[in-house]
């Protein structure tokens, strides 16, 4: 499978994890998922994330995973593995281990005891190291991981460190550092990484004008990104917030903590995507005020995808 | 001024503190404030909360500042005042000298020291026992406050402190609350309080479907809030989401932190509300950037709005 | 290995990982690790904590450690394995792999999304459900966990899951937990379990007091734990402060966050202990400056020692 | 008055608020408080800091506190008053105020949403604006305001900012970062400021050895923080230790959180400075349990101050 460079655009869909009723791995949900995301039209995929439900699997079962996503998308479509972990020995372990198995990249999360400058650069300096020639992506994640990372010292990081390819933008509100990076980058002060934004896509028509590539993110319909970051691509800014609007109440309605993944869910297998929406424990369900909420929110957004066409 | 009550519904605006450009308070623009909500239709006031600027203020300000919006209602809304204070006696103080200017209640969140269940009952008994026979509202806002309270502990406190008549709801996610609250009600365990939401206003309609009585929040457009409120109120919800729509890009995009703040004021000032957009210091400006957005996503407003017919 | 039960006390050691000069684990300085805490007069070991650096390890270099420590002791003393993971399969899985090479039994922090009493109370009632007839350790360690646990949660988990046989305390301030836990078993309110401290030992003649049953902590001299909780035991509460005293320059040194553990490493390879004072990345080391302090702190240490015959 | 410069050494106790038993302010207990500080030796006085008691005062007992303090000091000790708030403007009102009372200076801790480097010198610049001639001390406190300033950092604010003349040290674990500052200081390459250290005194021996240049903390015992920093000064290390180790298991109990303040009132009641150990609500008490072990640390405490001739 190609490696993830520089030049990453478009949308790297952040996948669930599905799960059967009693809580096993949903095999085949697992391939389904993956033949899905590809016929939305995104990019790339992302696995084992922060967030999400990898964080519950066994060791052998996050392996497997991989391994299945992998060998489905079939080098089609690169795959990002997270790798953060407390050292950087089981870093290294588990980022050599994916490599290994076809994966285009790696993302990393800055360890919640990072405080000043200094220290996140020091960091990401000694994971450029750990992971060798792998590309990586930096994940950017302020409202998770408590780490706020200045934009000169992401320049200072792609400067020293060739194989960072790549900011999983997450930072809230975080428009003005894409503008920064940006600006950098075109005055020649520093390499252009690929830069894909996170958040659920809930600023992405924001982000794109500032210039991002792209999205990174698991909203339920990949349709709203693909269509957002395609429009702009071509400049139809309208068009682009057409569609955002569209999806944008769901969007909103995911975006609530906890509730929110079961909400994904359930939303993915009620489109055929996955078998069950059930979360493994410890984990929440939709009470029947929730299916409310969210069957509301289905009907409005297919009234209004079909009075704007798309 | 009508003392608050259980019965409170409809929008209690959360007020912006109006400046010059030079950071002097804008006395003007608070009466001009006052006036333009009352005639957009808001059924109360809130002010010195915990966001917003209140607190760059000096106390001196702040005192002048309660006056001259209590004066300039004049009876004809009633106002709540924020007297969060690390003690009882400024609280106290504060609340008793806003009460004789003619507020109608105030307004009180837990300290962040507050963990368990009982320390949170135990705070809120002695903000009963503090105030007297003032009306005051409990400001549930763990976002800010790092304060969760669960629904059993609101229960036990409405139970045992009669002066406690509302709820500024601002969970997130927070719909359950409001459900497990109005259950227990209904059920007649125990008195049923106002329920007021905040969080911009992002999930007032869901929150409506849950029983909530109205919102208290600072949204820019005081016609979202009071349009979404009415039209649940008298059961047309499709109209309710309608509304909330057309006004939901904006309002996602006035939850930033910081730049969100802004952005309110940068849209009241263009209103001809407030004369300037500053904030006073420490505060962040919006940049050229910033502004393109927001008129970018005002004239799709407008033009949305038209469509509607709102 | 017999199993944990509430009848546990005395000293469990917080084992350190010791890595030789280059990062890998330094086999024979475990071995001589157990054998040296033996020695010492602990009742039993802890390994694989939240602290220290186990997180550092690939899972096959935790389980191999896990295994090490398990066959060394052979059975002369518990062996508490800490299972903690985001969710239970993971969790689940590790303690039926450590329990089966012949650990004594598990312990189980809450994960920071913990807020309420009821959430508290179940995640516990879940996790006795997840490890079955496994033995556990509650621990509650509000400093690094961010979830305070209040008295009465911690009862009602007790009178529900008959397999929790153990806390380990480490909430700050924390002594009238312990006697308010106490009062509630010796009214027969609820079942008596083990309460070991941790904290750096640096309270465990207070903690004493109130009814610990010892201490759960690693201080890298074990001498001192053993020596207060004996005295404590026969009631010679003087000399368990004599002895205490003596060593509390050091522990309090050694309680920086970071630098603590260089600090005890540093002393463990002084006394032989273990080859290296190493730390595997990313982790610091000590500066010169601070390894004057360490030995200005041990050489006064003996020579207070000496003088209360120690 | 004179006012506060960077040649300040010695030790600034922190003043306690004295309350009555019904929580009035104690005027005579403020005046017997000073009386005791200064005849224990203390070179400065430090009041209405973060934590303390004094945000449960109204902003009139504030003023009021402050001109009591400032006036029976009479000139005789320099009295730095606390004055962070969540603006510049009310910042500046009550240094104003406290300056022309005949303060020597004032003290400012940074806001909690200072994240970056830049965000941290950017606000202590425009401290520095906001209040003109008045010489400032940077309160560096992460443990209470979460905000990590970095060596490099405090001294670029030191390079700019003229009137910023003192560090209240109190990061912790924070050594290394004395020694930083005292590098650059001894190069020349930045302005040598006095550094103060906090923390209730716990690693004074060990900050006065990295240049420190006294304390600013309020444990009970003024004698602890007078006779270690005396002692240091003139050269005999192992006198100032063993003055430190006296005290050590006392000033460790005062630093438990939210008990620690009884404590310390507890003791100064004791020792007839107070009238009364009574926290203003809310606030916690003593429980028999605690009075046992402050007792039993207090009769061990003499004992081993006769030992040592001290």
């Amino acid at each position: 499978m190609p490696l993830l460079t520089e030049d990453a655009k478009g949308v790297y869909i952040i996948a669930v994890t599905p799960f059967t009723d009693d809580g096993a791995v949903d095999w085949n949900g697992v391939d389904r998922m993956v033949d899905f995301y590809e016929e939305k039209g995104v990019t790339g995929l992302t696995i084992l994330g922060l967030l999400g439900e990898a964080p519950k699997l066994t060791s052998e079962e996050s392996r497997s995973i991989a391994k299945r996503v992998i060998d489905r998308v079939a080098g089609r479509l690169p795959v990002v593995v997270g790798v953060t972990a407390p050292g950087l020995a089981p870093m290294r372990e588990l980022a050599e281990s994916v490599m290994d198995m076809g994966a285009s990249g790696v993302m990393v999360a800055p360890p919640w005891t990072t405080k000043t400058d200094d220290q996140a650069y020091a960091f990401y300096a000694s994971v450029g190291d750990a992971l060798g020639k792998t590309p990586w992506v930096l994940q950017d994640y302020p409202l998770t991981t408590n780490v706020t990372i200045a934009p000169k010292v992401i320049e200072r990081i792609v400067r020293d460190v060739p194989t960072c390819v790549m900011l999983k933008h997450e930072d809230w509100p975080g428009l003005s550092k894409i503008g920064a990076l940006r600006a950098s980058s075109d005055k020649g002060e520093v390499r252009r990484i690929s830069i894909l934004c996170g958040n659920g896509g809930l600023f992405l028509p924001e982000e794109m004008a500032r210039g991002a590539d792209g999205a990174m993110t698991g909203f339920c319909y990949p349709e709203m990104m693909v269509g957002v970051v395609e429009n702009y691509a071509k400049g139809d800014v309208q068009r682009a917030h057409d569609i955002f609007d569209a999806y944008l109440p769901l969007a909103r309605y995911e975006q609530q903590q906890g509730i929110g993944l079961a909400s994904r869910k359930y939303v993915l297998a009620k489109r055929g995507v996955i078998s069950s929406a059930a979360l493994r424990k410890p984990g929440g369900a939709l009470s029947n005020a929730d299916i409310a909420d969210v069957e509301r929110l289905l009907a409005r957004q297919t009234k209004r995808l079909q009075e704007i066409g798309a």
